[in-house]
């Protein structure tokens, strides 16, 4: 629990006016309909109903509340250090890497320091990718503009070059390691949109 | 925990499809920036992240998970119904209550049935805004406008004519009666705001 002293209140409403510039940081994919870029903040919205929706999906050890706080969490850093597109990444990912560490010092540290420790520790956990939970929230992440593209017959796919082998290994790697079920069936959705492709 | 059975999944895929659309439902706040109108997607996460941060205002018997739920799907509704402002609500609040009904029907009823009736039950308890849960719930999705307007210096206020009188009315009694320590904290704020202006 966070304390309920002025100071750190004021901390709190300075992190939660930062934290709106998220909505302003684009991302490579599109609505559903192709209408415009999305942001990172409604991506962040999005992908934590993903995570409440698909839940039973998730191996019987995962904790929602965690993944869901993780799922808020995730893309802050990309206030400072922008968004780093899945098929089109930064040619230097230390660099990438470091950006990112100095923007989760700075944004979580505008926090009371007990809370900026906490999430800290869980936006460490997500970019780890190890734990049960940070799994299945990693393959949230994963799914949610591969749905994307599936609805857009492969548009974006198509505008970027990138290959059904690319998107299995890129996207369906880290949607296995946290929901194989879920993965096994957008396996075969993948292979069906390919198949009428080639 | 909802079901693995590929029916289920594929009715939930639809879903998360459908949520899609929230991001292209304007509100009539804008950004803190003013750049542009926020949407209702990324006003759900915005308001989630808020519940996540001020955990430490709600009442001792308050489950963060089942608010950070209910703010996920608050504005859901909004796909079918439209956003209903709150210092300009429309004319006739018993047919936007029945389009808002309408739209929970069709919305929620994509879902495997065990899950709509849950999601279901969360929006009904948040609309009654009398748990604690949904006390708390909603005093997160009226305190994030009230700090953008106070980030604008009130030009939104200015702009709709709004007094200081019917923004505690209408945005302080739900945060008092979710989060009283926060409230009499942005009241202080509120009125220091509208001492300099006049």
């Amino acid at each position: 629990m966070t304390d309920r002293a002025p100071e750190d209140l004021v901390r709190q409403l300075a992190f939660l006016n930062e934290a709106d510039r998220l909505k302003s940081v684009e991302r490579a994919t599109t609505l559903n309909d192709g209408s415009r870029q999305e942001n990172s903040g409604e991506h962040s919205w999005h992908v934590a109903l993903y995570a409440m929706v698909l839940d039973g999906q998730a191996e019987p050890d995962v904790r929602l509340d965690r993944v869901i706080k993780m799922l808020l969490l995730h893309d802050l850093v990309e206030i400072d250090a922008g968004d780093n597109p899945i098929h089109a990444p930064t040619s230097d990912p230390a660099q990438q890497a470091l950006a990112e560490k100095t923007a989760a010092d700075r944004i979580f540290g505008l926090l009371p320091e007990a809370q900026a420790i906490e999430f800290r520790a869980l936006w460490n956990e997500f970019e780890a990718a190890e734990s049960p939970d940070a799994r299945f929230a990693k393959a949230m992440d994963r799914v949610q503009p591969l749905q994307t593209n599936l609805a857009l017959d492969g548009k974006l796919w198509e505008m970027h070059g990138v290959t059904e082998e690319q998107i299995r290994r890129r996207v369906g790697n880290p949607i296995s390691k946290g929901a194989r079920t879920l993965w096994d069936h957008l396996s075969a959705k993948l292979a069906t949109h390919f198949a009428v492709k080639s």
